[in-house]
């Protein structure tokens, strides 16, 4: 090994307390840091670890790379100065309510403070969440203010057509008690499943049941606030909130057989007018690709829709994924309210989702929603009719009536083939 | 475990030939599908897998996730009717030459149609490459349509203004000995690095030197293509390409701190021209956020940026990263090559990028680059031009000068502060 790269002996899993003195504890949901204790995932010093994984989510393996490469010291910390939350949050009751929070750390954005005394003493203490502030140019809105249906106010949204926002970034942190009583589960068959069905993916997951937080090297969540931040838990002042699943074919490049893109657009515009009203505007953006399934799974899914005998229709919309995938959807929405329940949300006055899988969620979790705010009709793409029909059929929230099974046999999508012609 | 989840003893890890006869031998490089062999990473016939891992990526968690609740059944196989390939790609002789492909499979579109003897015999072959068509709505693009500045042709870009494309998701899959020699280090270390630098994820990688390949859980790329396909790889037409590395908040909000999302949507223009010469173009999506550190590490950097004594300025903009990170930049250039040299790409006409790293990352591995395109200067936002002026700086290609130390000294960016406020 190059550099500082650790020499000898491998040691191909940890048992507890092999290694002598104990990690320092964490007592997941206890009322403050002090309490609860920082997470310790940094590689440095190996006996000071008390958690499954590494920091980053699925960069950890580029940070890997770099190390084995030697443009990366392994010993490498993290010099935070400056580096604090642009803007303060919480803490709040939920952070400390039994299971509220169960796949992110409530305290990653406060490390540097809240656990200055352990970073002192020499423990690598990383953030997991971290809070900006930026300026968006969103092209769809800035055409809305050109014909006049937005009102510039200069705070939120600038003569330029540029919005300000504060963002925040946050990386998975599970709790794997709590998510295994999410998932209505023994924790040691989470454990195991997680280990098995990976490929063997971190062998602690089943020899240190001691450690019950895991690190998992999945994507995270990007949490956009329009307006002020107090006004995101002032009950007199009102909320509105998309909770938005990655779609990097439609989010980045417009593709038009779904509705992704055109219903975040509609979905920041709502929050941007409720900002303007004095309220607020959340956008959560998770990363989900091709619903957990990923993209090489969802292109394979399109040309067997596609393809199909009777064409691409919404009565066999379902049918497909599970066909390839075996299962519809594994976004696994049970997980997804953490996010709001760290910004201290119990109330949303206008939720831009249509999903009876992300209203349930919400719902199960005590989160109150008071309007169901639809994709406008003139928002969906000719091709993505076939997904909203299917959508609405199989319990998606709408105001008009839900299609009827003619409808739902009807070849509505475009064939394969007329993609490359200008039918 | 519900369902059919497995029961009894957990292997920890594996070692070589303990599971008694032999899985199919990967010989990675060879001329025929037949002869380099199928990659199997499913997880239902454990005896039968030949690679380190599990498909999808970094998705494999969910997938995991969705057996453990009991949504899915463990030992589903995808049914593959009508998902091959809406267009034929290769093989290339690139396919087969030494090294030119070490993080993806060339085979993995055609699985269906190379392996379809051993799929029948009951092995489970999965896909890590899909090729859909789409069909894109760009709203910059169909503003520079309206203002006349962009020429409809029916076939690549619509009277609608919708762009028609060829799109490719690839997953990744490792070559370890390949990978190890563009990193130019040992294999062992290597597969050290990636085990230990990642807490311990697949011990496989050390136990199992037998196993050459590795499926890792990161995410993979997007390649869209404008234009014939056959194009692409011939002599005689122009091919314009654009390799472009995630960037979540200006690819998807249009954040103003970076050229992300303007450079993209030149690099489609640029493509699609090219394509309406007679040429093609192609989009390279990389998913690889921040640099390849995540998207917590990049918001803590711009808040060093923005807080930092003297200002964000270009003088500084690389060092702020290296302190919080420890370097600046993870993405590891050197496997970008392979998805161009599985498209059969020798020759660049028009390379929209002015990475140094990129430019040479593609000569290294003989892609010869004829016209270098920058992005225009009036789609830089005010606030990106501290990072165009630092990599101008660093090597960055530029028609113009590079900027003086005066100017890179100088104080360009926005304060923290400035979010809030209509500054």
């Amino acid at each position: 090994m190059r550099g500082t790269n650790r020499q000898g002996h491998i040691v191909l899993t940890s048992h507890p307390g092999q290694r002598g003195p104990k990690p320092l504890a964490i007592d997941w949901g206890a009322a403050t840091a002090a309490e609860r204790g920082p997470v310790i995932g940094s590689l440095g010093t190996p006996a000071k670890r008390n958690v499954i994984g590494a920091h980053s989510g699925s960069y950890a393996l580029y940070r890997a790379l770099a190390i084995a490469s030697g443009s990366l010291s392994p010993v490498h910390r993290p010099d935070l100065s400056n580096t604090a939350p642009s803007e303060a949050f919480g803490p709040f009751p939920q952070w400390s309510e039994p299971d509220k929070i169960v796949s992110l750390d409530p305290w990653g954005h406060m490390v540097g403070e809240a656990f200055a005394g352990q970073i002192a003493e020499g423990y690598d203490i990383r953030p997991t969440i971290a809070v900006t502030r930026a300026r968006l140019t969103v092209p769809e809105l800035k055409e809305r203010l050109r014909e006049g249906k937005l009102s510039v106010d200069g705070r939120i949204l600038l003569p330029s057509g540029e919005i300000n926002v504060t963002k925040v970034a946050v990386e998975p942190v599970w709790h794997l008690p709590g998510v295994a009583r999410r998932c209505g589960i023994e924790e040691n068959q989470l454990r195991r499943a997680l280990f098995e069905h990976t490929g063997g993916m971190f062998p602690e997951l089943v020899t240190r049941p001691d450690l019950e937080v895991f690190l998992p090297p999945i994507g995270g969540h990007t949490v956009y606030i329009f307006g002020d931040v107090a006004a995101v838990t002032d009950p007199a002042r009102p909320l509105a909130c998309r909770v938005h699943d990655e779609c990097n074919g439609s989010d980045v490049f417009g593709s038009d057989i779904c509705t992704c893109r055109p219903y975040l657009i509609h979905g920041i515009e709502v929050c941007m007018r409720t900002a303007q009203e004095g309220g607020a505007g959340v956008i959560v953006y998770n990363r989900k690709e091709g619903r957990g399934l990923g993209e090489v799974t969802k292109f394979l899914v399109y040309n067997a829709r596609k393809r199909q005998e009777g064409g691409d229709r919404a009565a066999t919309y379902f049918a497909r994924t599970e066909c390839v995938a075996g299962v519809q959807d594994v976004r696994f929405q049970e997980l997804m309210p953490d996010v709001l329940h760290w910004l201290g949300i119990t109330r949303i006055d206008r939720m831009v989702s249509m999903s009876d899988m992300k209203f349930n969620a919400l719902d199960r979790q005590g989160i109150t929603m008071v309007e169901r705010v639809p994709i406008p009709d003139d928002l969906i793409p000719a091709d993505a009719r076939v997904e909203m029909d299917a959508k609405m059929a199989a319990g998606y929230y709408t105001p008009g009536p839900v299609p009827d099974e003619e409808r739902l046999a009807r070849a509505q999508g475009r064939g394969l083939d007329g993609y490359g012609t200008a039918s």
